[in-house]
């Protein structure tokens, strides 16, 4: 066992419980948020791994629970951060199979930004030497993600909706879809991400600042008919494009990127057209489905980064002690997810 | 076979189509929406019976129908109104059973406000003597819908809810749930409708204008735990109180009788708690079900109106030559169902 320091540098929680509000997932300063902080290295517990971090992500999930807008509560003093990858150097009872492995993780409880971590060894994967730490870092939420919402596309039709498409989920999904011989119709908000949406897999991209937007969407919906909508905007356009999709249609809330509340303005489709409304959390989905069908998703999962077609695109990374004054400003740019490293 | 007259007396649709607006269930003026016609008598098709009407129901969707706000096109110069009961005086091949039979009737295109009436004889149900025309002529829609939606409240929990509660249909969802050994929580607009709805069968009632109602619905929602809403009404308050229910719940829309649209003000629920929003449409219902469940539930609606567990409250009474220049007013009675007669 390797001899461990008696503290470690984290990025903390500076409150606790839930807002009440929902602002979305930008930060105007990480430190209305987080501070920083030299906590005790945890120990594991019975079925729990000790970790070295390698690389952590920065999901908008992330920043909804530090602002205290996500499904679980914050605890004041913990540390951030819900996935990442780095070597496990202790086990507890139960847990001794994953001693010295490198391996994805998800810190239940949050923790990931920071340099030890402590968690349930069945939220950690066991990664595949050919996958690179920063593809490990984000291997987890954003992967399986998109492979359970795809999966609940590809069982209504043909085609689906996917907003926020630059996003890195959004790509993940486009592309999925495409290998599925689905037919993704991404929207965008840059003209500019038109082209690259389509290589990624996007059958279709539409622009949603685009004043012709729901007339080209409808038109599309028509030919295509789409019967999920994998959105993580939610504001009035959603509702409108909703609106467009034809009977039986799923709108599936998994983020809620925009501050503006959606009016429903035609009830009457719900009723008349099978139409409905509901979320999707994968922390649900792995409640809800057998640890046999996760793990084949999981494998499959890193044979996508394994050989190359998927990736994680980087747009920043920020050494732990770089978060606090420059996380808010990594997020500003688009396409890329932010990278912590220790 | 009768001898018949060539034509006959009718209600008659003046629009064809949809209107594209959301307006609800209420009339300014019949004639803005609906004509007198002399129309010729309709002959059975293949399937098909001609009933003579005893008398017809007025429902929300009939009026949502004629201002084109319902799920199917209207038809302008034919008659209107969905349902009513009365007497097989022809029938078109295979339909030959129900000759001579008092039934209550769906008419699938609309047509039951007017002297003659040709309908499916699978849209017929032959009405036991000690049933009377008035609570024969509202059998079917308002009935099977709150045993389907009773069914599906049922499925998720002892306790629903239940909004316009003192509307005909709302009645029968508080007395079957009761019946069921369920909790129904009735929402009503009249501090004077409370008691009768208890009566009735509702284990709590709250007044939707009470400035303190969403505070004594959410302690009611910890207490009793509803995880299905039936509502009628669709406005803000809906929305509020569905963000009070707990885990899982669902919120079924069933009609709009608010023009009000409401806002999506807490997306995070439909993600993290597994909410969501959908609709009830009895037609659909009706396609859905297997033909021998909707005959079992069948018996047990006409058993409930032939032992007087359930009855049809009388608002009013219009002559078919009445309904243009007195539905308007007729129907802003509340607690009671307008019935048309020839």
């Amino acid at each position: 066992m390797t001899t461990l320091p008696a503290t470690m540098f984290a990025i903390v929680q500076t409150h606790d419980g839930y807002s009440g509000a929902a602002t979305g997932p930008a930060l105007a300063d990480a430190a209305d948020w987080l501070a920083e902080a030299e906590l005790p290295v945890p120990a594991p517990g019975p079925g729990q791994v000790l970790i070295r971090l390698r690389a952590a992500t920065v999901n908008p999930s992330d920043i909804h629970f530090v602002k205290g807008e996500y499904g679980q509560p914050r605890v004041k003093g913990a540390a951030a951060g819900f996935e990442g990858c780095g070597d496990v150097i202790a086990t507890g009872s139960g847990a001794e199979a994953l001693q010295d492995q490198r391996v994805a993780f998800v810190a239940a409880g949050a923790g990931a930004w920071a340099e030890y971590v402590v968690t349930q060894a069945q939220m950690c994967i066991p990664l595949r030497s050919d996958i690179s730490d920063e593809d490990g870092a984000a291997q987890i939420v954003n992967p399986l993600t998109a492979m359970a919402m795809v999966d609940i596309a590809r069982e209504a039709g043909d085609a689906f909706v996917v907003s926020a498409a630059t996003s890195q989920l959004g790509k993940l999904m486009c592309s999925l879809g495409r290998d599925l011989g689905l037919k993704p119709i991404a929207l965008v908000r840059r003209a500019e991400a038109v082209e690259s949406l389509k290589q990624v897999g996007a059958a279709e991209v539409l622009v949603t600042g685009d004043p012709k937007i729901t007339q080209q969407f409808a038109a599309i919906s028509t030919a295509l008919k789409p019967r999920v909508f994998l959105d993580a905007v939610a504001d009035q356009l959603s509702e409108q494009l909703f609106c467009a999709m034809p009977n039986g249609a799923r709108w599936v809330c998994y983020g809620k990127l925009s501050s503006d509340l959606p009016r429903l303005t035609q009830m009457g489709q719900l009723i008349f057209m099978r139409k409905r409304i509901e979320g999707f959390w994968l922390t649900r989905w792995m409640m809800d489905t057998p640890l046999a069908d996760q793990m084949r998703v999981i494998a499959e999962v890193q044979a996508r980064f394994a050989d190359g077609r998927w990736k994680t695109d980087i747009s920043e990374r920020l050494a732990l002690r770089d978060v606090l004054p420059n996380l808010a400003s990594a997020l500003k740019k688009s396409d890329g997810k932010v990278i912590i490293t220790p």
